[in-house]
């Protein structure tokens, strides 16, 4: 996060862009001396993210031992290759994407009623079809699991976020990036070119 | 990886996966007390991976303190909906995927061939059409950027990996889904049931 012209703050797109993402990445604290990452689906409702798994074992313990844990979610748009910018040398290859890194407070939650609010957002994500009966602890037939399953939720206590989109570009380097894309044409090329527009506002006019 | 049906230790597999995949998220120790996670393009080769990065700013020198690093990398193939299994409760929805998760130990890189033999593998992964002069320290125009950049290898202590494709399932609810999933027919949809005859050995007559 050091290169300042990559930082973005708007925060209405960041979380649209948790909103839309499936899975992120959650980082704690291992006894064995390691970091570790779990990749998990998530849903980031009310300013917290939630995510459920097993009430046992060795993650959830840890989860909520380490309490101070992060949250990672990216997603890579384009990998851009060297040549679009320069003809010989190898060091313009690059990747775009968005990526939002989240520190927070890890804890279980307990209240059926959240719990229950949570799977639901988590299914009205991967499921927006529906195709089940509403997740309620008013109802008989779910509240056994809203009983056995762990849910926990992250408190943020910061967020950062990188929009990686040729910002640091000069500008005749970025016009010829912008035309390689064009001239590649994949499937989201002319969306990367309309990114990288948005996200240099220099080159807007 | 507490449920044993999900871990393979297929080594083939696994280094395939890790050299089809254009990105993974590194663990390290923050000094804040929090574990931090970098999403960063990688490669795989004779054991290691490898990344680049800016020799100063906080990641660089975070990963160069804290040794013990985490890698995972992982790839979401499939949405399962609940009522592939259950036409009522949402409980069985799930996400079929496979993670790799390794813990190491990381080192800067300061052999100039050994800087380019990483960042060519990093080349021929993402820009396998070529279009750039080959990267070696006897090259005069790639000598200043080898010894500019900072290359770190991750040597592995222990790898874990998780493919999961419905193992858990019960033989009636593993019909099901394999038929849900044939009736959808999304672009993916065959493969997955493929995958899901293959890590099930008990299914495959």
């Amino acid at each position: 996060m050091r290169r300042s012209e990559f930082s973005i703050e708007e925060q209405q797109e960041i979380d649209e862009f948790l909103q839309e993402m499936s899975f992120g990445y959650l980082g704690t604290y291992g006894e064995d001396g390691w970091p570790h990452i779990t990749p998990l689906n998530y849903t980031y409702q009310n300013g917290y993210i939630y995510f459920h798994g097993s009430k046992k074992g060795a993650k959830m313990d840890e989860i909520l031992a380490s309490h101070k844990v992060s949250f990672a979610v990216a997603k890579e748009f384009a990998i851009i290759p060297s040549y679009f910018s320069d003809p010989r040398q190898a060091c313009p290859a690059t990747a775009y994407f968005k990526s939002v890194h989240i520190r927070g407070f890890a804890e279980r939650v307990e209240d059926l009623h959240e719990k229950a609010l949570a799977l639901s957002g988590l299914m009205e994500k991967l499921q927006p079809e529906g195709g089940y009966a509403p997740i309620t602890p008013d109802d008989p037939k779910y509240v056994g699991e809203l009983k056995a399953v762990s849910v926990v939720k992250i408190s943020i206590d910061s967020l950062t976020a990188k929009f990686k989109f040729g910002q640091n570009l000069k500008g005749g380097r970025r016009t010829k990036v912008m035309e390689g894309l064009m001239e590649r044409g994949g499937a989201e090329d002319a969306a990367i070119v309309e990114l990288m527009k948005k996200y240099c506002p220099m080159h807007q006019e």
